[in-house]
């Protein structure tokens, strides 16, 4: 059991907290029961343990309680991690009918959230813009539940994958305050794309530009909805 | 200009930090120019201010930027906070037609996210469980963004408001994932009532069961949504 945290492998791994050494390495960290056990149905390199409960069939790091305690992200931690593979997430507009598109979208519980929520639709693939919140923040992959080792997912200029869209016959559609019609006018289509933006600015101007469509849900007293919740009710509106 | 962290006012402030004392004192710190503004159209007993940008109605304490963060809840705090007035929460259901009830919800992001979306879609209440996530929590008034000062929120033993709303002839909803029914099958009635469970266990078996009908969203991949965008789906739905 490794106790030190001087220990090479911990130090090693305590660098996977931050954002540079996770790209570097092409690893995240993950923690929970439900997290590693959704891991483990995909890719699951190591696990990290305090307790020997079970046989497991990765490679097994036993840690004391004050080691998982710094390693964690949470002051009450479980007491089990893992060590998971960053997926590839190539700039290829996948074949598909439904695509979930984030414009700069930057709380880690928004993204996680609608990556939930797109798999629970059965959306092909989300398409983040290069500017959102990494992936990889563990906020993030906690909201997911897990949907994140599920849902392709590719990160690459929103303008240039709408123009890759608009050739597999995907419809566009923007959601928008302003100069937008009312969602209830529109009927499903057999493929379409929607795009969620930034929480504070909304969508960028000259993406809104390439839109087919802009549209709004029809609220009450206050100017928006949070940004997972309107991509939610856009997802079900044309489920 | 206060500067020490010592000073009596700021000592008091602090408190307010802790549940126990929002509930002795009855008050509660707001951070940001957005809740600010919207606390200031409904009852904002003081500001606490960093710098003199403009002249306010309210009494106004000026304090140090180190003062300042401690007292606020976030990193880097915007150069303003609030002080205000607890509302009433009182065990009363309101005469109304669209209610929402939330059972044992305890992640504050949810409850604002909720709180937010019911006043978007025109809700009368929001009755909460006596066992919900502290409302006053800083993380649940951000995810309002300010919608907390305009909804009336009651809170109550929810059994009881079943009760209460089954005699104003309110049909209630429970949203369940097991022996419920697809919600496209229902239609819109003039008065309703959802309710929201918990995160990890959903509703109480025994509010499950007061429930006029038990609705899901058909949803494949995951076991279930989040909460929040369950409910908020469930409010478009029936909009």
């Amino acid at each position: 059991m490794i106790t030190s945290l001087n220990n090479e492998t911990i130090k090693e791994l305590m660098k996977l907290k931050q954002k540079k050494y996770r790209d570097e390495r092409q690893l995240f960290l993950i923690e929970g029961y439900h997290l590693v056990e959704e891991a483990r149905k995909h890719k699951c390199l190591k696990m990290i343990v305090t307790t020997l409960q079970e046989q497991f069939d990765e490679e097994t790091l036993y840690v004391s309680s004050n080691v998982m305690n710094k390693l964690s992200f949470t002051k009450t931690p479980q007491p089990i991690m893992g060590v998971c593979q960053k997926q590839n997430h190539n700039a290829i507009v996948k074949e598909g009918k439904r695509y979930l598109l984030l414009d700069r979208v930057q709380d880690p519980g928004n993204v996680g959230t609608m990556i939930r929520t797109a798999l629970a639709f059965g959306y092909d693939q989300i398409i983040m813009s290069l500017d959102c919140v990494d992936l990889y923040n563990d906020k993030v992959i906690r909201s997911t539940q897990g949907a994140l080792f599920q849902m392709n997912i590719c990160m690459m200029d929103l303008s240039l994958a709408i123009e890759k869209l608009h050739l597999q016959d995907v419809k566009v559609y923007g959601t928008a305050l302003y100069k937008a019609k009312d969602i209830n006018v529109f009927e499903k289509q057999e493929k379409m794309a929607f795009i969620a933006g930034n929480e504070g600015q909304g969508i960028d101007k000259d993406i809104l530009e390439q839109c087919d469509e802009c549209i709004y849900i029809p609220i009450q007293s206050i100017e928006s909805l949070n940004v997972a919740i309107a991509s939610s009710i856009v997802m079900y509106h044309f489920h």
